[in-house]
């Protein structure tokens, strides 16, 4: 099970068949399988070896499909760094990962002195831009000509494949293992419950670091599909895309669907072509369901619930569910049945199963789950427990076997489709003088899911303003996991009998009257 | 990926709902678990340990199904027996795999004295039927209540799951050893291609030691449907339980679907719930599609191609090319493109791929190759070289990479959807006195696809009558390998200039005018 095997299918196969179109830039399978070989060739003669770690930073290109299948070609690692990352949290998973190459695109180049001053061991940056390159970089296709076709090493199975890092509790990000066997299978799981098929038209417009549209791109791939990109998502971006290419197949957050609904481009004639459009990390609000069925009809909703520790599909909710009325209503807000090839369960403190309609942890295990965090034992040890990934998400099963999620274990918000710890916002926050105390929490956001919030105390004798708090934030983390509004009270904070800070308390005014209570 | 996952997650997701339905038996996935578990803690007591075989010889039924799984559940190797080998064929089989547990039904329970009496090393008989145990059996109920619930030992990976037993081109069949990952996957390409849902309705129509049904077994299973069983196929018996069952999802050989069109029970509103129909062994004659859908609309036929030692799906012909009519025309007489995660290519002798139309043999790789014959290491090389399984069958890959399969290298002729190598009928017929010369070839057939057929040369002052022949035959093959027809012939047969019967030019007059040119 090596993540190389669709190229070689596709290249015997339909060799004279669009893989990839990338504005004006085509490329048959036969292309592709040549490129690949080529770009690997030229990764080992700058001295890449089997099990090293190659990162990318960059914007959605058909390149950045091409660096993936160029890395698993000499059995490298893929490193895909997260876009909306500053340059220190970036630089901090090139240093643990240990990468010593890097591919970065146009957009990111200028962030690489940054990034680099504190990422010594990067030796080599390949430019993905079509303009003149920068200083002390290669230019990516003069790079992959250099190249002599290799011989695919064939790595799979339980072979790591790549390190995808992940926001932690304590602040740091952690890197997340998963072998070949995880993420090929992991497309085939998409490649069933979204039903790509030879000649589907894939729209890249999440962003490609992700493991949600890496699930897409192996699906697509392992079924001789075509894929097409835009560099980041804008709703009319995304329609005009839809629209031109005949996209049959898309992956989107409920954020961006809003954003294309809303948009004065859109049309329902543009989306005739789409007929599966997968949606995940949060469920669709109800408002904004009745929409796209009304506006999008035709299309086949499907909402994936996943994580990167299981590469990262957890659970599925079936097109057949998306509906009002009728005896399959009800299910909107739940995150679905157990995607196949996984168990799920949702167990107590103990690790014993909960009855239907408790609400535990979802813990699942399956041969997409994760060989462990990078050289981060302990915390792979309290994540991974005798096969069993804890997702740190509550949740209950109903009495139809789907899952509802109720709660962040973990103090997580999902936000735009990015997760934000709330620990690492606090942490900044806690670090202005005039604050005294801090809780952060998700709220209801229209547009977002959810929004960061935070909740200060100031120390006496401060009156620290909203704009002043995040500011202060600003230099330390990633612009998403900025507060975006900030309350003050001068009580302390409600404290659970370990004396935590009972953040379900907290949140509770903000989603009253709210169907859906994560975080 | 272990293969009773699927147990695993239909018990938390859907305990309740229908997992097997039998006759007036039927049982919930809770119920299912249970009693895996604890026929596996039964065979257990019996001294069965990891990595032991454990053999079946039985028609269909809902404990076929227990079996495999229950014998997955502790680690065992499946050994499902030839319903239609004669008990020599079966004991030499049973001698090979070195099992000491047999289960048998009522069926066989006859044929066991004999079979015994040539496989000393079976120790222990599971009888599956309901009426009073044959003595020196073990009656099937009693014996799984006996059971204390075990723990699943989560074999799984590359450990053996089964070994299944195939003709030889040496006459002695061969075990093929597949590992759970491969029986798994194989499952899970079905599930894919032959679109199996959570609460599809799968009939077990054709036999389930074969594994074309042993896949519907793990695509059923995997997303959580519903399995269905006649013991043996009927045309009104298949008839009767698609209708009353109302099942959605079936697998069954082009000369099982002629015989069923051609039924008088036949009327198109019992199979209104048919929604997919899996055909194996042989593509469907124009005449025979053309009459399936007219009288089956609304069913999504898909071809596939496979082959035991690829567990076994190789190929598969979508639905949208089951037309006689539009642009998808023309490929039904293909086997249709690679199945997902799959690479197959076309080769010549020395192994280089053929270009698109040229004939070569089927050469395939992926995760669902065998391991390689049990205890043969010799026939194991010859066929998996460098990870690639040599089908011994002939084929061109046309310009849209669909398999046209034209011969079987192997000389092998598939009749009903079984396998029979020319050699073994050759033998046998050989040994008759009045024979001096003899070449079996399969001729066309409308109602077996292919039927075996034999051409001999006398001996001088013989003159031998073809039932003479058959006849002779009859104690030493099993009854689906016996020529069907003999001609005679008395000029020397034709010769290649390696001295090799050409058998392609014996072929000739009978497949004159017919598209197909198998064998």
């Amino acid at each position: 099970m090596n993540l190389t095997q669709p190229i070689h299918r596709a290249a015997v196969m339909t060799p004279n068949a669009l893989a990839t179109v990338c504005g004006e830039r085509s490329h048959t399978w036969r292309q592709i399988h040549d490129r690949v070989s080529r770009l690997g060739g030229a990764l080992r003669s700058l001295g890449v070896d089997r099990g090293d770690r190659v990162a990318i930073l960059s914007l959605n290109s058909d390149r950045y499909l091409e660096y993936y299948f160029a890395c698993w070609w000499i059995g490298a690692v893929v490193v895909p760094m997260n876009i909306r990352w500053s340059p220190s949290e970036n630089a901090y998973s090139l240093r643990d990962s240990g990468a010593e190459v890097l591919f970065v695109d146009q957009t990111f180049a200028p962030a690489i002195p940054a990034i680099k001053a504190e990422a010594e061991l990067i030796r080599e940056l390949i430019y993905l831009g079509d303009d003149d390159k920068p200083e002390g970089m290669r230019a990516y296709e003069e790079f992959l000509s250099s190249g002599d076709p290799v011989e695919d090493v064939r790595a799979g199975g339980e072979e790591m494949g790549g390190i995808y890092y992940t926001g932690g509790t304590t602040g740091f990000p952690k890197g997340v293992m998963l072998a070949h066997q995880a993420l090929w299978l992991n497309g085939l799981i998409m490649a069933k419950h979204v039903d790509t098929q030879p000649g589907c038209r894939y729209l890249h417009a999440a962003p490609m670091f992700h493991l949600a549209d890496g699930a897409g791109s192996m699906a697509v791939t392992a079924m001789g599909g075509t894929h097409y990109f835009v560099a980041a998502f804008t709703p009319d971006g995304a329609i005009r895309a839809t629209s031109e290419n005949e996209i049959s197949h898309a992956l989107l957050v409920p954020t961006m669907i809003d954003m294309v609904l809303a948009h004065p481009d859109f049309t329902p004639e543009k989306f005739k072509s789409l007929n599966w459009l997968l949606y995940g990390a949060s469920p669709m609000p109800e408002g904004l369901m009745r929409q796209a069925i009304e506006k999008l009809s035709g299309v086949n909703f499907v909402q994936g619930y996943g994580q990167t520790e299981l590469a990262p599909i957890v659970t599925v909710m079936p097109p057949e569910y998306h509906v009002l009325e009728g005896p399959n209503a009800g299910k909107l807000r739940s995150a679905g049945i157990p995607a196949v090839g996984l168990e799920v369960r949702i167990v107590d403190e103990d690790g014993n199963p909960c009855k239907t309609g408790e609400v535990g942890e979802i813990v699942a295990r399956g041969a997409t789950a994760m060989l462990g965090y990078w050289n981060r034992p302990e915390e792979t040890a309290a994540t991974l427990k005798d096969g069993w990934v804890h997702t740190g998400d509550g949740a209950y099963m109903d009495e139809d076997g789907f899952i509802f999620i109720v709660d962040r274990m973990k103090d997580m918000i999902v936000t735009g489709g990015e997760n934000v710890f709330s620990a690492e916002v606090e942490s900044a926050i806690s670090t202005h003088p005039g604050v005294a105390g801090v809780a952060v929490v998700g709220i209801p956001s229209d547009k977002w899911g959810e929004a960061v919030h935070a909740i200060v105390i100031p120390r006496e004798g401060h009156s620290p303003s909203a704009e002043k708090i995040i500011d202060h934030c600003r230099e330390q983390i990633a612009n998403y996991k900025l507060p975006r509004s900030v309350d003050f009270r001068s009580d302390p904070f409600p404290l659970s009998g370990a004396g935590k800070v009972l953040k379900r308390d907290l949140r509770a005014r903000y989603w009253e009257g709210r169907g859906r209570s994560v975080n």
